[in-house]
């Protein structure tokens, strides 16, 4: 039933607490839509109120009928519902599309939560997304850290991320949406080959289920589950030893410390620096690690969104480049 | 250049030193041949001695002329040779099969090393080995351990298995023995689809580099060796954690442990049990990991090989099952 696994799932990650304002982003999608059905048919025992929010990226013709199928969805079940959109031309198509308007999505949720009070947004997200996911990562090449895919909670800023539907298949989605006589929207581009997920969704994996594990979806999850669990000791022991560094990497000291530790201490002190560790591959871990083990001090090494690691006298420094005109200092003193 | 990245093999990984004895296990395959040929080469500037060994698995008819070839190929370039072949009937066919080829031809290393007073052996692994152990591994699932795959350089009792290929391709191996005009033989199994793992080789793993990324096996072969430094540093924190509670699982203290903490000590402490965590899966580690904190004292899990894990009053203890009889007092007193 799949009630009964999103009630486990709550308690397991602790999802949510009695007294909470839940905001629920709703794309109109089959997830979306199953889950707040559900979390509304659970209100009462879980004390929780909801309120849904729906964004239109404004990136297809029709989106605009998603809207209104949300809105008339809402009206029916109650829930009060805010809408917004991306201004237009603020996502330009391009290779990092989909980061933009997952971007733009997440502010809207934030700012919707904060409106509404709510310390968390629901997301539809289910297994298979997961099992998508996973495999993505693998094959575009990953660590650790992008084996951990999907969090089932997830704090970004103010707002906790939650997905109560993370343990459950999308076939169980569409099978409890037929009982409950649920309607819900197609995206079109889910059923192209557009994307590297719907490649994915659409050929590779009904392929490895079929030819080499029935169960490669669950076994997928599985591991992105055991992975942020890995992922989150070894950060946590990072964070301990940055700490005990006086919360910036020594040279000498992290010359004799384990390599993979050397590694989550990289990933720390720039997450630390911009906000996350989204676009920080291991390709840019590994140039760190070798200034940090193997350049001459004064060295430097590039980073996205316009950080630089300088290697110091005595510890790498993380500097947006506008400070590079300080550089001459930095090297001689610290 | 083949040679070059042998070299920068042996450095990282420190897999040779000088004056070292080496026993290389040719199998009359491409990358052992390949192998024998490389190290021979480069024994004078490595100062290190060879001696070859072959084993015989006796599983498939023609498996003498392979040693006839190796015979002859170590003759040339004047190398000592141990052959050395499975009892007759040893290995039956089924589905440990090639887990017991495995375990007959390491013994048999181990056996001839000792002889040869060797400390190491080593074998003709390349990366497209390692791409498709991790691979096979993801595809029946898998945690930390199972993808850190195989290991350029692991202790295994006395010896020291090393691979000094496992950062080469397939394709640069057999460009080398075209180079050098080196004939080699062929495992005719490796041609058909009688293995999961020739079924990725020939079928799953093209088409992953020509539908996804032509550069699949090389991050596959790299998510190996990042989680291989992961799974040892976690391995090495639970060890020092093992040790301050005086060598078992002390169930009080277990529970307070973060559970990518808890299931590394399981596997320890299986791992010392049994000589090793082969066979120890996932699903057993998660199964020990609810007896501890969640079941009641006196409560038992079976593993494979003959052991159980018992709860008793204060800690976990593993048994060989031989030892139940005395249970009941165990589970009073300890």
């Amino acid at each position: 039933m799949l009630k009964n696994k999103v009630q486990e799932a709550l308690a397991r990650y602790g999802l949510l607490s009695r007294g909470q304002k839940v905001l629920v982003g709703v794309s109109g999608g089959p997830d979306s839509v199953a889950l707040l059905h559900l979390l509304n048919g659970m209100r009462k025992e879980l004390a929780i109120s909801l309120h849904a929010a729906h964004f239109d990226h404004g990136l297809r013709p029709g989106s605009s009928r998603d809207r209104k199928f949300v809105e008339e969805f809402c009206r029916k079940l109650n829930i009060p519902l805010t809408c917004g959109s991306a201004p237009a031309g603020s996502l330009c198509r391009g290779g990092s599309l989909e980061e933009a308007a997952r971007k733009a999505r997440l502010e809207f949720f934030a700012r919707a939560a904060k409106r509404f009070k709510a310390s968390c947004v629901a997301l539809g997200h289910n297994l298979d997304d997961q099992a998508e996911t996973v495999l993505m990562r693998i094959i575009r090449g990953t660590g650790l850290y992008g084996l951990s895919a999907i969090s089932p909670k997830r704090k970004i800023g103010a707002i906790t991320l939650i997905r109560p539907l993370l343990g459950v298949t999308r076939r169980e989605i569409l099978a409890y949406l037929r009982k409950k006589r649920l309607s819900f929207r197609t995206d079109p581009t889910n059923l192209g080959d557009e994307y590297l997920r719907n490649k994915l969704r659409n050929s590779l994996l009904p392929l490895l289920e079929i030819k080499y594990n029935p169960k490669i979806k669950k076994s997928l999850a599985a591991l992105a589950q055991t992975s942020s669990l890995d992922y989150e000791f070894l950060e946590q022991a990072a964070e301990a030893r940055l700490r005990r560094m006086g919360g910036s990497i020594k040279l000498t000291r992290f010359a004799a410390l384990h390599p993979a530790m050397q590694k989550m201490l990289i990933r720390l002190v720039i997450a630390r620096s911009q906000g996350d560790t989204r676009r920080i591959g291991n390709i840019h871990v590994k140039e760190i690690e070798d200034l940090a083990l193997r350049r001459p001090r004064g060295s430097l090494v590039d980073l996205p969104k316009g950080l630089s690691v300088l290697k110091g006298a005595k510890k790498l420094r993380v500097l947006r480049k506008a400070r590079l005109p300080q550089l001459n200092r930095l090297i001689k003193t610290k």
